[in-house]
């Protein structure tokens, strides 16, 4: 018997998509994200939880909390609940190592993940998910392993602690507990519910069918013997962006089953294409957004001819009508990085009243990324093969708690 | 949409089943080799290539070569040609470890494996798919690990050479180069092919879609780096019983893509059951089999009571028409396991022409078997954890060829 979804994808193509592999608003608008907690059954990440999170860790919260780029989770008030009890956790989270440089989309999890570990000093897992990208991007295991290798170097120049951090490829790290677990996740998941949850069609692969189980079990302590032996009841946190969230439903609906806890998961909005927000940055068209390995003359161009402005047509208007800040890319983007809350609040009021013109918010955000950039490209020349061995040697983190 | 082949596998029942979980002949009759061999497309075993055996391994072929035990093969024949230029080969076979004791239908091939490493010098790798079994039997890991190191002591104990003969657990093994290649597998297969090949539905868990590459890659040296650097092209023989067959189909057909040699297969019959020949044994009732760990005493009253003999109803019609051959187990069982020749074509003619009766028969075959299952038993009782352990250990074979 053959087995197809195509038609029933088709239809659904007028309908938001929001998968691990596809992202794409209804009729090219913007992504509803109250839909997607909706439908994926995850709950807002409120004011309250972000008010704990400042009490519990006595800092002022990551701009991506304040500002709702992580806007959603799973069970994080009961992470936060345990670490009010004294009980600690551990956060998982992960890239697939499909191209050689990252964009500022990709940082994202990863700057987060790093104010988590260091507000609650906790260990950290980041897997490499190189046998992904060697099944859906056709790569050899070689190429996949090269790219996760690269990819390492830029995840440690966000600033990870060696000494509570380990980085992971999936060809390197794979068997033993970790397959053990893998084997009875997949033990849980008939093959109708993995086409429910992932869409898989009749003509994909089979290594397909076999990989999401090895994105699930990170979430169990189990599958890290020397990091976490005897623990088998640590909680664990996954900072992600929301598309990775049918990975979890899935690994939350086996847990119990195997006796194990539900992850948590905090999770990200996408981080919008230069030319407007409606859906991720394209790996396809380097115009779409801005990579870490841009120089700073890149980013000035980018910016100025492909960051999509919700500024008037003329001066006149301009001043008259102000920017439309829903779809003005530029200070979308402020809003990510721009840490200084008064002075977003500033240029958002300014701009918005037609008093600022798109060219000045444009040349402050070039000065804001540009910065972020070159201060990336510094750490990342720093970071020697040495250091991507150590933070990816099998070895117990005697320290990672303290 | 739901995938599910419940009603294909009902519209054949009235067919003969072959396959990894299912051994079932045509309206309950015996199963027809024949038809096998044309189904699967594998090549029949004959004369010519058991003279051309004697011929470059000086010595008399197995018995179950002479008997047609082993009666189909793969590419046998290319195996034969590369070791008469000097190029060598090694073997695989393999075990899913689901019960505690053996019976004699599994030791075939592990007898016939140890004569084919004796014969040719070559190096052996024995699969303990305790994955596989924890998978469709839904046994525990830790319960198919302690099966599986209990089955590799009976396998020890037929009497391979430490030196030349690598035994793995799925579980422990996993990983590395291994995993490397069952990705590279899993890749080259679409689920309706697997599906297709192995009668899965969508009812199943995935964990089974993930195994057949788990089964493949022991073909390709590739994945045993400890054991075979460097040496990509080596061929690999596969012993095994032709029930097995859909799993290697499916590695052939890959192995091209990727840049693998095809295994060559040599295959066995079925061993019938005591009840008569229409089938594997059954594991779910003791007396359809000879269990390695039968006493004496068991053996006689199980030979006695069961084996579905061909002898005549009463002495008198016995003398006059002889025992029917074709369905005479006792006959069967020495087919196998008696060595003399001329012993059994003694005891074939006398009982089919009357003037041996079943108990005669029936005696002599508790004879040999308590032999062999003696042996079996005292070899088993000497093989000691140290020595499961040794055999276990990824380690390099460096005089595997001599």
């Amino acid at each position: 018997m053959e087995v197809d979804k195509k038609d029933e994808r088709e239809a659904e193509s007028s309908e938001q998509v929001v998968n691990p592999w596809e992202v794409s608003a209804k009729d090219g608008g913007k992504i509803d994200y109250d839909k997607l907690i909706d439908k994926f059954g995850c709950q807002r990440l409120d004011e309250s939880l972000i008010d704990r999170v400042q009490r519990l860790t006595s800092r002022q919260p990551h701009v991506f909390l304040r500002r709702s780029v992580f806007f959603a989770h799973r069970d994080f008030n009961e992470i936060l609940d345990a670490y009010e009890r004294g009980d600690k956790f551990y956060l998982y989270t992960g890239r697939g190592p499909s191209s050689e440089a990252l964009h500022l989309g990709h940082l994202i999890p990863f700057m987060f993940t790093k104010y988590l570990q260091e507000a609650f000093k906790v260990p950290l897992v980041i897997q490499l998910t190189d046998d992904e990208k060697s099944i859906w991007k056709n790569l050899s295991v070689e190429e996949s392993q090269r790219l996760a290798r690269e990819n390492a170097k830029d995840i440690i120049a966000c600033g990870f602690d060696v000494t509570k951090t380990f980085i992971f490829s999936d060809f390197d790290y794979v068997g033993g507990a970790f397959y053990k677990n893998m084997v009875k996740v997949g033990k849980c998941v008939t093959l109708n519910k993995a086409m429910g949850i992932f869409g898989f069609s009749g003509e994909d692969p089979i290594a397909k069918l076999s990989f999401p189980p090895v994105q699930a079990v990170p979430s169990f302590p189990s599958s890290f013997p020397h990091l976490f032996p005897g623990k088998d009841n640590l909680r664990c946190l996954i900072p992600c962006a929301i598309d990775q969230d049918p990975y979890f439903r899935m690994t939350r609906d086996v847990a119990p089953r195997l006796g194990y806890s539900k992850p948590a998961l905090i999770e990200s909005t996408f981080f919008p294409a230069l030319q407007g927000e409606n859906g991720k940055m394209s790996a396809s068209d380097p115009n779409s957004a801005i990579y870490v390995t841009d120089s700073a003359k890149d980013i000035k161009n980018k910016i100025n001819r492909y960051a999509f402005s919700g500024g008037q047509d003329s001066i006149e208007k301009h001043r008259e009508l102000g920017a439309n800040l829903e779809v003005d890319i530029p200070v979308k983007y402020l809003s990510f990085f721009l840490e200084d809350d008064s002075e977003l609040e500033h240029i958002k009021k300014e701009y918005g009243e037609g008093r600022m013109l798109t060219g000045e918010v444009k040349k402050r955000l070039t000065e804001v990324l540009t910065e972020i950039v070159e201060r990336h490209r510094r750490a990342r020349a720093a970071v020697t093969d040495e250091m991507v061995d150590a933070f990816m040697a099998v070895r117990p983190l005697p320290s990672m708690f303290e």
